[in-house]
This record gives C-alpha cells, sequence and structure tokens, in this order.
C-alpha cells in the first residue's frame, strides 16, 4: 500500500516536473475523505440532541421516537459509506486529477453534505424523494467524472492506459458507480406510492454489493470448477477493479470518523457546559471556581469520553499498522465499527445528562457500555478476519506465533471485556452505576500504559511453565536413550 | 518533501519488518494536526453564535462584545497553532513512536483540546489563570515527549542518533519547546495582579518566534561579517533543526482547518434551518415543499459559503502543488489566511441570520466580503514570497515566466479582486448588497471553470501583439542590417 502510493506520487513528481497541469490525487483524496466522514457522522446529530426531560422515565414513545432516529442515522451512515466506496473504486480508476477532476469531485462533495439535510424527514414521501434524487445527482456526476477521465486517458491508471479493453473497464467501472443511482432512482418513484418498497430499495443500495459478493462465493463453493473457468477469463480483464480496498484511504476515512466525534464533543462541552459570565454573576457570586466546580461531573463525561475514542483510534491505528491490505469483508467491518463510534457522541449525552440526576440512569450508562462494546468488537473482527488469511494480510511478527501477535490481541481484547464487565457490573450494583462507568474510563488508560508489561509477564510464566514441561521431555527422553543404550549395551 | 517522506516511510517499513515494535509516525501525526486544526478553529463559535436581534442596530456595545470575542478568537487560534508548530519541530526530532509516544502524544492532545473551554472567560483572573496553565501543562507534557525519545534513542531522527552532540540537540529542542510555557507561566503569575500583563506575555508568546528571527535578520544585515561567523559555527549543530516547516504537515493542518469549517456550515444547516416536523404540520399544512421554500435563502447562503471554502481550498491546493517546500514566512502567512478561513462561519451566520431582514443588511455583507479578500490576500502574499526566492521553493514550469505562472496568478488574484469589488460596489448600490453578495458567490465557481479559457486568450493575445512588435523589429533590424551591408559596400 504505503510503497506502491509512494510510487505513485514519484511519478506525479515526474509529471510535475514535465509541466503537465495534471496532478496526483493524493491531497485532494485524503480531503474528500475527511469530508466524506464528517458528512456520515454528523448524522448522529438529530439523535444526540434528542430532548428528553431528565424526570421523565424513558417512556415507549420516546423510545420509538430514539430508535427510529437510530436508523435513520445507521442507514444514511452507511448510504454515504456507499458513496465513498464508489468514490474510491473511481479514483483507482482515474490516477491523475486537472483542474475540471477537482473542481467536478468538489461539486459532489457538496451535494453529498446535502444528505444531512434530506435525511430529516423520514416519514414524509417528499423527503424520501428528496434524499433519493440526492444520492441520483451524486452517481450522475462520479459517472460524469469517469467520462471525463476516459475522454483524457493521460489520466487513467496506467494498466488500463496502456490496456486494449478501456470500453470493458469504462462500462465495468460505470456498472459498479451506477448500481446505487438506479436503484436510489425506483426508490424516489415509489416513494410516493409506496414508502416502505422505497426502504428495502435504499437498503438494498447498502448490501447489494456484499450480497453479490457472498452469493459468488457460495455459488463458487457449491458448483465448483465449472463457475472458476468463467470466473478466470474474466479476472484477466478485472483483476485490477476487483482489487481490495486502498488501505489508506480505509485509514484516511477512519481518521475522519474519530477527528469528528471529536470534534463534537468539543463542541457539545462549548456550547452547552460554559457558564454564562453573567450566570457566574449572579449565581456564584463571581467565583469562576465554584460555577466550574457545579460542572464537574460534565468535564468528567467529556474527559472520559475523549479519552474512549483517542484509545479506540489508538487500537485502529496499531491494528492497521500490522495489516499489510485491506480486503472487502475487513472494509465492511471496518464501517460497521465506525458507525458505533459514531453513536459515541450519544452515550456522551446519556452519560452527561442523565447520569445522577434522573431516573434513567443505568439505561443510560448500559447504552453506553453496548455502544463501545460494539465499537470495539467489530475492531477485534477485523484482525480475525486478517488471521484467517494472516499470509496475506499481515505483517509476520504480527501472525499467530509472531512477536508481537500475543501483545496485539490482548490491546484487541481490552475494550469489548472491560464494556461487557462493566455492562453487567451496573446489572448487579446498580446503584453504583455511574462510578462504576466513569471508574472504568479512567481506569483503562492506565491498563494501556501496563499492558506491555502485563503480556510480557503472562509470556514470561507461559514460557518458562512450557520451558518446564519441556525440560521434562527432554529429561524423560535423556532417561530414554540411557535407557534404550543401557539395553543395546546389554 | 514527498520523497523524503516517503523515503522515511520506506525505513519505517522496514523497521515493521524487522519486528520492533516501533512505527514510523505518519497516521499519528496527520490525526494530531486534524485534531489540532479542529481545536484551534473550534474557538470561532462564541463569536460565530452570537446573539443580536434582527432588529437591533449594531450598536457600539454589541460591536464592543463582538470585537473582544474575536480577539479572544485570534489569540486562541494563534496560541494553538504555536503549540502546534511546536509539535511539529518535537516530532522532526522524533522520527519513529512506541506505543508510549502514542499514548503521551494522545494526552497532549486532550489538553490542547481544554483550551477552548479555558478561552471562554477573557476578562476573569482565575480564567486567563487557568488558560496559562493549561498551556504550561502542554509544554510540559511535550518537554516529557522530548525526554522519552533522547532516553530512547532509536526513536530518533537519523541524523541526531549518530551525532555526537545528542546533548546539544536536546537542550536546544527543549529550549524551542518550553519557550511558549515559560512566559505563559509568566501570565499566569500576573493574571492575579495585573491582567494587562498577562495579554501582553501570552501575545509575545505568539510573536516571540517570528521576532527573535527578525531581530537575527536585522543583525546580520547590519553588522555583517561578525555575526555570521558565530552563525556559522551554530549553523553545523543546528541545520536540521532550522529546516524550515514541514510542507506536508502545513498542508495537513491547512486541510484540517478548511474541513472543520465546512462542517461548521453543515451542522449550522442542520440543527437551526430544518423544519421541524411539528413545524411542518401546522405552519405548512403538511407542505414540506412550502416549509423548504421558507428556508431557500438559508440554503443559498449555505450553498454560496460552502462553495467559497471549497474553492478557497481548491486555490489553496493548486498553490501547495507548485511549491516545493515551505519557509517559515509563508507557514506565517498561512496561518493568518488559515485565521481568517476560520472566520468563515461568522460570515455564513451574518449573512443568513441578518441579510434582507434587518437594518445591519449591508454591515453583514461588507463584513463577509472583508473576510474572504484577506483570507485570499494571505493566500496571495504567499505566492508573493514564494516569487521571491523561486529557485528554491518553485516547481520549475510555476517560476516566473514558466508555463503555469499566469495561471496560477490568475487563480489567486481572482477571489481578492471580486470581493474587493463586491465590497465597493455595495457602498455603492447599497439596497442590492445581498442580491451582489450572493451572485457573486455563484458566478465565482463558473469563472475558475473558464478561468484557464480567459487565460489561454489573453496569453494568445498577448503573444500576438509581442509577436507583432517583435517583427517589426525585426524588420527594423533586417533594414538596419540591409542599409549598414549597403553602407559597407559602398
Amino acid at each position: 500500500g504505503a510503497a506502491s502510493r509512494g510510487a505513485a506520487r514519484g511519478t506525479g513528481g515526474r509529471d510535475m516536473a514535465r509541466g503537465s497541469s495534471t496532478q496526483t490525487s493524493h491531497r485532494l483524496l485524503a480531503y474528500s475523505d475527511a469530508l466524506l466522514s464528517i458528512i456520515a457522522t454528523v448524522m448522529i446529530l438529530p439523535v444526540a440532541h434528542t430532548k428528553i426531560h431528565p424526570d421523565q422515565k424513558l417512556g415507549e414513545s420516546v423510545q420509538q421516537l430514539l430508535l427510529a432516529k437510530i436508523a435513520v442515522y445507521l442507514m444514511t451512515f452507511l448510504i454515504v459509506t456507499v458513496a465513498w466506496a464508489a468514490h474510491v473504486r473511481l479514483f483507482q480508476v482515474i490516477e491523475l486529477i486537472d483542474d475540471v477532476l477537482a473542481l467536478l469531485n468538489l461539486v459532489s462533495l457538496v451535494k453529498i453534505s446535502h444528505f444531512s439535510l434530506m435525511a430529516s424527514f423520514p416519514d414524509v414521501p417528499f423527503g424520501i424523494f428528496l434524499f433519493s434524487v440526492c444520492a441520483v445527482i451524486i452517481g450522475l456526476i462520479q459517472a460524469l467524472i469517469v467520462a471525463y477521465g476516459f475522454y483524457h486517458p493521460h489520466l487513467l491508471n496506467q494498466q488500463i492506459q496502456v490496456s486494449e479493453n478501456q470500453n470493458f473497464y469504462k462500462r465495468h467501472i460505470l456498472k459498479i458507480i451506477l448500481r446505487g443511482p438506479i436503484l436510489c432512482f425506483l426508490a424516489a418513484i415509489f416513494s410516493f406510492f409506496f414508502i416502505p418498497l422505497s426502504y428495502v430499495l435504499l437498503g438494498l443500495v447498502i448490501v447489494f454489493p456484499h450480497l453479490s459478493r457472498f452469493i459468488t462465493w457460495c455459488k463458487t463453493k457449491i458448483v465448483g470448477e465449472r463457475d472458476e473457468e468463467e470466473h478466470g477469463s474474466l479476472e484477466t480483464f478485472t483483476f485490477y477493479l476487483s482489487e481490495p480496498l486502498s488501505k489508506e484511504r480505509v485509514e484516511a476515512f477512519s481518521d475522519g470518523v474519530y477527528a469528528i466525534v471529536a470534534t463534537l464533543l468539543i463542541l457539545d462541552i462549548c456550547e452547552d457546559n460554559v457558564p454564562d459570565p453573567g450566570e457566574v454573576r449572579e449565581k456564584f457570586h463571581d467565583s469562576l471556581l465554584e460555577a466550574l466546580s457545579e460542572y464537574g461531573p460534565n468535564y468528567l463525561a467529556y474527559f472520559g469520553s475523549f479519552v474512549t475514542i483517542g484509545l479506540l483510534w489508538f487500537v485502529h491505528h496499531s491494528l492497521f499498522l500490522y495489516l499489510t491490505k485491506a480486503t472487502r469483508l475487513m472494509g465492511l467491518l471496518n464501517i460497521l465499527s465506525l458507525a458505533f463510534i459514531g453513536g459515541l457522541p450519544l452515550a456522551y449525552q446519556l452519560t452527561s445528562e442523565f447520569a445522577e440526576r434522573s431516573h434513567n440512569e443505568i439505561e443510560a450508562i448500559q447504552v453506553s457500555c453496548v455502544i463501545t462494546f460494539f465499537a470495539s468488537i467489530f475492531q477485534f473482527a477485523i484482525w480475525t478476519t486478517a488471521l484467517l488469511h494472516e499470509r496475506e494480510t499481515l505483517h509476520p511478527f504480527a501472525r499467530y506465533g509472531g512477536k508481537e501477535h500475543a501483545f496485539m490481541f490482548a490491546k484487541l481484547a481490552l475494550y469489548p471485556c472491560v464494556s461487557l464487565g462493566a455492562f453487567f457490573l451496573t446489572c448487579l450494583l446498580s446503584e453504583f452505576s455511574t462510578a462504576i462507568f466513569h471508574l472504568m474510563q479512567i481506569v483503562i488508560p492506565f491498563a494501556f500504559l501496563a499492558l506491555r508489561i502485563f503480556v510480557r509477564i503472562a509470556l514470561a510464566i507461559l514460557k518458562s511453565v512450557m520451558s518446564f514441561s519441556r525440560r521434562k521431555v527432554v529429561l524423560l527422553e535423556e532417561e530414554e536413550a540411557c535407557l534404550s543404550s543401557g539395553e543395546t549395551l546389554s
């Protein structure tokens, strides 16, 4: 990944030196990734900012409202990731950009940013219509970018440039990019007649790529050889297009989500939890210290959530450092993990608003634990998936039995274990649930610092136990050897 | 820049292959840049969200409040950039990271995020005290990172690793990093006695690096040779540390600011300008179309601001593509440009809140024009600075007289000219100020698309004029030659 990108950049440098107006797309793609991840994650805000009175029980109506909003969030998040995936495929084919492409890309980003507006009316036919039309327009802009790229072949990927089947590539990439918008077009039509069908179609946009892949996988498993041949003849054309996701862009998109979640926390604390100068004067007799200590629990919740995001990013960073490439299944798991990461502002709102002063304390803490658990367990799942094909996807020292394997395992297992533990502990000791949760958030960073030492001690113990048992084996063997030599002697 | 980073990554890859637990810092630094730029830019929110009643004249008290808030924004923005600059220097010395450094870095980021809290009480002694103490703690954490790095020399930059003067380097980098915090420590002490002095000290933190550089520059100009020698003996030690800013990190920081400003726009439109389902039912008789058209002008303002940010990013991107390295002066100009970019959410608030329905229409539009003008004129200044040392800082084809020079000039000059034009036009035609402003925002993208054509036409005309005059010269010369040959003949 890094090496090939380096090489690509190298050629870009040479192009620049030739004085052409084309450019490598590196920084443009990084910026697009940042904006796309922001647009996807911002959708959590209507959920997080649902106003619930602290004294009000989480009644059925409020729960249904929250669930409906969460469903809309997940759907929009996943549809934006589909647009992002199309963007990734697109710029695997088009490697150099010129000004027109840069401007077209900006237009498509502006259009994608409209998603967040359109998703506000999930139960009105016209709202769904607007949402779907928005997706169709994005698809058309991306198709326009493809058309422009193939009209100026020097912008294309080297392999496609020299290939004789450019038209095949063009049709193939257009098929991938327009698959989603066509479904959205149907959803737009049906939105006025039968809303559930529209939702089914929009859901299909999300699962279609994975579904089609799963079906081909099943087919090859069941039918076997015959299909393999057919696949083989196609492969010669599409080996590049069916390449796994670009690891670098997966990282950039993830970084964007982590950064924007941290931002949402900063914004929340800046907007709601800073005492007003007037308030300080009247309520706290001009003593800022008193005013700030009033907000203390909120700052603690903020600090805890910020640290949680930071550490989950740290785990993600360590994990992707050990990967050599990202397969499509890993990409899917990563996006699911990110969807839950995007839920962390909700967790922060719940713990800071409800905790310690409402009837919904346990529910709030438990929802936070569940969000943290799923965000981290999907990271663990990425690691497990990588281990299944460790020769292709992992650096040697991270593979099973490698030097860093045990340590990586401990790093990834820490958050799922602790959040699960906190969840069940709050069930048992429901009165101390807030205390348990905050204790967990504060202890974990130290656990990370000491993790290497723990793992080393555990490994040392394991080793000494194993070497002890081995010495036993050796002793036994020697005895046997003595005996056998004695036998041969006798 | 890119090449050396590629090389650094290459060695990182080798380190990884050796199975050590150290890592290259690339992704960590990108993430830090994103967070630091977010923290710096978020400080605009208290300014943008100042509540002013639409019918209220911008009286002196409101103006003073706004000015005070803008001053606080600028100061905090610049102090965060000082922390960022220290961060850049720090990780030029420490090139590889391990888990402890990654965690320490996260702690320093959490601490820097507290700045946004601390800046909310600019007129209370305790508020300034907290702000300064925050800066001191950040400095101490960065010093801890340096100490850790020099304690584990394999993490250091190759050149420093092999050098015999490691201790000198250590003291030098500590001096650079702790300079700011020491001034902040003094500011913290004086905050309880004499607030203006605290502010002078905090201001000194911002200008000190540039001031000291300017003074040495003046000294060498005035005193000349004698100082040069002394400087020379130091240079052998510090040639690496006094290297200009890393271009890649300047780009990453800038991208972060542009992305977060776009985000703030998205957040604003999502929070304030989406009609409530209840409101739609009651006020607009369940007609979403009617409700949305009510908010039409807001969407236009949003669209215009988003496009402005996108295009300013596009200009920045083109500019940095043509640079080969970033000097410190260019870094300073870039940060000033970014500070005004950070003001764009204020411009959006002004144009969407006030425009077309208040007494402050012209003021709002003019402030927006001024912000856009300064953001773009500082970009132009970067280009001018680069041209002064074009052999060192520019790619050959972008230099004066190069193929792309005229085009780049037009690109950079477009926004300053148009915003200045709009400003004076609103003075003349004050009744149509909003219309002029929105027209400007919508026309500019098309101007960018047609820019290359315009420039080509202009160059073609220029060329034909010049070739015509040259032909005249040639003709004259030929005549002269004929005459002189005639003379020699005769």
